[in-house]
């Protein structure tokens, strides 16, 4: 059974080291190239011992000749990395996951508004494929360049789309209270994210807006066919990984919340909708590409709970990439993702 | 100077243990009398090593004659306890304080419903002053009980009174949205506190109805003189103390948020206002009695967002129960209480 | 390919869940039986929500009839549950695998003494095989009865090894002065491991004497050839899963420790010895079965540092047992355990 | 009653906002200037929001002119920091507390060896106060510079003191395995010590050597009179606060433990031995400025297990300052410092 080969820009941070532990227990993957700028020459596994016996690959530069070797290429780097490279690898009939947020605003103004920079190649902002297998799944089987969902957008969206259509909710209702782990602000030395600062510790933080709202708001605004208003207001939890959603809505009508959930994510092997009644721990979900789902109307009123749980890693990250590399590549969709939760 | 001779009933748990930290470094405070049914004959610092050096008695049975000789009695207890022994007390001239639900809601057939047995004396569910110094401080000097409020419903309160005037809001909006360390569920042994099964983890629970639902409401009711609806969501948040409410409130006319809120604690030793854009860490108040609360209006839409922490059990329990007892007994109302922050 | 039955009896501890997530994930296992007493007719997956979508099997009751159509048996029990039921399960050509402590020590009146009850079936204390794969293998291989090391003896055996042959250490001074997770407490409501007590904090305990102390003891003897000493401490460090011995001994002679090391596990898949001046973390072989090790000669001295670090619910328990599995069905022994360290 | 005019040098560390915990709840201080070279101008309690309401000062820049106001000056900056500076200080008649580690070691050669740059007043060496009030509490009355001992030589000290003398254990026997929680790394930007790196894991650093073993070893040789052999692994555990150091010596004789460090310590305020088969927990300590110590002779053999815990940033660091202080300045040795340990 052939391999797919697979490069890996970026290979130093959670994202990277996540996506080597779920690529190098894939059995269809071949990992052909790593890389990272800064390491470059150096083991992987002498970098992440915990790949020790798994990994023995070596860190290269990330150049593009080398890189074109490659079926598809994971970007694992900061906003703005990607972009630079991706049209010379396209080119190249290489197919591109950006695990960044480079691809993911479909309006360049929005995108630099929000990120800071002009955008290297706006012309395939449009063409790029938001990764979201359970609403894009068709569009990602021949997608050249995928932009892989944020870890927020992904808990919230997920938990909030069967609400969207039909009239249910006032959609400028939409409240988002997210809680991250820090391994969401990913692996740079910030004294903010230090043991002594971040544990014992919780916070709200980008109250006044975060990158992750528009990206939310796209994706809402095309399920719900129609403007709508959403506050997210993201904290940050003593805990390395795992992402709490809790989400409210106002009904406008009268529904059977549980069944709606249930038969909207039927066909779903990565979306849980728990029985009626069920709290959705993020342990529940460590380690897996799950998004674990409960619903409510407490006192019977007109207002919704949702909670969406996801581990930012996996299902808001590196295995949300993986599950799109598999629907791009024909492969089984839970081809090495059949993972259970890390417990405890 | 005279000291306040002062009774703890319930002194094993962590709540007690926190009233024995406060009252061991009160100078005004002379702990005549501690009771554990379980405990008795032990020494209170075999059992709370933390306290050797500074706590030297024994547990004691909570015996009615032995506690009528202190000046105040706080209840450190499981709900339904206090009101068994509070009417000898007072009849013997000893004030309580009690730190558990027993008198904290005005309606006898509400506590009935939400405690799940009948009240021992619901003649004095109007006479108890509910312990909240910054609304009730005229009517806590000269009271014979005071009920202190529990955790969650002093960081609701206390951030969402300011609203509730001049029909700043929406009475129908309100979002509670509420992380508590886990010290909330007390010392029991208890498979889901474990550190195995409450680290690493985050999760919501109660979402149906929360015993601290109709204490919030009420209070919110008496301060807004209307009826109002909130939706209150726990969570438990892998840490062991404090409490972060976010709360949500949709605005019905154009406010000064900032101003409001700083002019209405102003007087208040207690509440710590943030200057705009601040985001209150509830390390910030660990240890110590304050509740810092900070105020946004993301986009200037009309919902706003008031973020309040609390040490859940200092300002949550064991400080606002010492800042009564201060009131009551006309001392320094920050006596004993003028702690930082416990950072890292 | 046919797979092996496996049966486990008692899956609602930390160490019955890891297998569970282990064995649900081993290409060459059917799951034909999990039990416990007190979950019967339950869902294991809505015991343990993260094995949604992995095990689907309902827990019932541990008959010995309907565990006689397994090919291999775990015990995930409390000590002394596996020794009532072996005997029977053995007679009906049934193999074995305890993770408890049943079979571990070879001396009856040791057992009884360390832990409090009489043996019921001593006369299989000789035929058991001490599941340590990298000193036993070939009698696993037949063994119809395995006694699955345990966390401590795993980490410490496996660290002192290579120094106890050729009068290379002062076999009376060695010292184990061991650290754990909590997970290594099970999961039974106590006090002691609550969130609240266990988290934040670290402490000794058994300094006296722990019931790892003589299984260490046996395990070193029969490699040594001869009698020793061995002082160990247990220590209880604030997470849920990892054990770090740190292992002292007095050289006899000048010896190359690097290279002993090395070449004594060279041809083990689960035994890493690192490069020199590499310090282990117990997070690099969480979830994976690999005990790493380190060796150091600090300021050259006479006396030896070893550092050994594993996950204890993984080598230390349900990857060990699995392991021996392996061995014994004659599969790759590698075989469903090849699993990168989660990191973060 | 007049206060002392205190200084404090480095403010913005751990040590530092420490010391403000501590002094600004000290009846005797008057915190005079609080400096912070990249902070200056700016109010401490904006750096730190836990000290609002507490400290009121303004960083300012450390201007030997400004400070020479100050009674007493409290160092709390990296190594090499204080030693530019304070000989200029004691000429102006200030006298200064260093908690670093400039005047720790005796011998120029070895601290230059050690901390790798050359001594800027070796001349000072030698009158420099070694501040461990347990031995050297004469000396430090009157002295006009205190070298505070570092956090793991103040656990591992206090607990082998007791046993150096009348040839009761081998003196090169002396194994001290420690382990520390995160704080005493600082607060630097350091990618080993974010949350998600130091949380849920264990491991040993520095084990060929550490900066502390020249220190521990010139304390315990002028204890014992005589030259001696230690081995010293420090380990990172993952909490904030607290040191636990387990120490290892062999007996050379047959003596009471118990009693000999009972009375030894019998008149000291700050060390507390506790009852026979006790295991202190570093919480017990967390926030007080005591070290808890339990001695244990396992199995009656001949080795002697101690255990010693601190709060390494109070009795390890500001509150061994502040004692220092009290001593210095005539003052009730535990004023400002009858603190029970934080728990939970």
């Amino acid at each position: 059974m052939e391999k797919i080969k697979v490069g890996l820009v970026g290979g130093t941070g959670y994202t990277g080291i996540e996506l080597l532990r779920l690529l190098s227990m894939h059995p269809r993957v071949e990992l052909a190239v790593i890389t990272s700028r800064s390491e470059v020459g150096k083991a992987v596994s002498s970098f992440f011992p915990s790949l020790r016996g798994c990994v023995d690959q070596t860190y290269v530069l990330p150049d593009v000749d080398v890189l074109a070797n490659c079926d598809v290429v994971f970007y694992a780097t900061p906003n703005g990395t990607a972009m630079q490279q991706v049209p010379a690898l396209l080119e190249r009939g290489v197919r591109v996951i950006d695990l960044a947020a480079d691809f993911r605003l479909k309006d360049e103004a929005e995108w630099t508004q929000w990120y800071g920079m002009p955008h290297a190649c706006p012309e395939l902002l449009a063409e790029a494929v938001y990764g979201m297998p359970e609403v894009n799944r068709e569009r990602i089987k021949n997608a050249r360049l995928i932009a892989n969902p944020g870890c927020y957008p992904t808990a919230v969206q997920l938990g909030l789309f069967p609400l969207l259509n039909n009239n249910r909710v006032d959609l400028n209702s939409l409240i988002a209270d997210c809680k991250s782990g820090a391994s969401g602000a990913g692996r740079q030395a910030n004294v903010g994210m230090l043991m002594c600062e971040a544990g014992e510790n919780f916070k709200a933080y980008s109250v006044t807006g975060h990158r992750h709202l528009p990206e939310i708001k796209q994706g809402l605004r095309l399920q719900a066919g129609s403007e709508l208003d959403l506050t997210f207001v993201p904290h940050l939890t003593p805990m390395a990984r795992g992402i709490h959603a809790t989400l409210y809505a106002d009904l406008t009508t009268s529904i059977d919340l549980q069944e709606i959930y249930e038969s909207y994510y039927e066909q779903e092997y990565f979306v849980d909708v728990m029985p009626s009644g069920s709290t959705p721990e993020t342990r529940s979900v460590r380690g897996s590409n799950v998004c674990r789902i409960a619903v409510y109307q407490p006192q019977n009123g007109r207002r919704v709970v949702i909670l969406s749980v996801i581990d930012n890693l996996v299902k808001g990250a590196a295995g949300q990439a993986v599950h799109n590399m598999n629907i791009m590549f024909a492969l089984n969709e839970s081809e090495g993702l059949s993972l259970a939760g890390f417990v405890p």
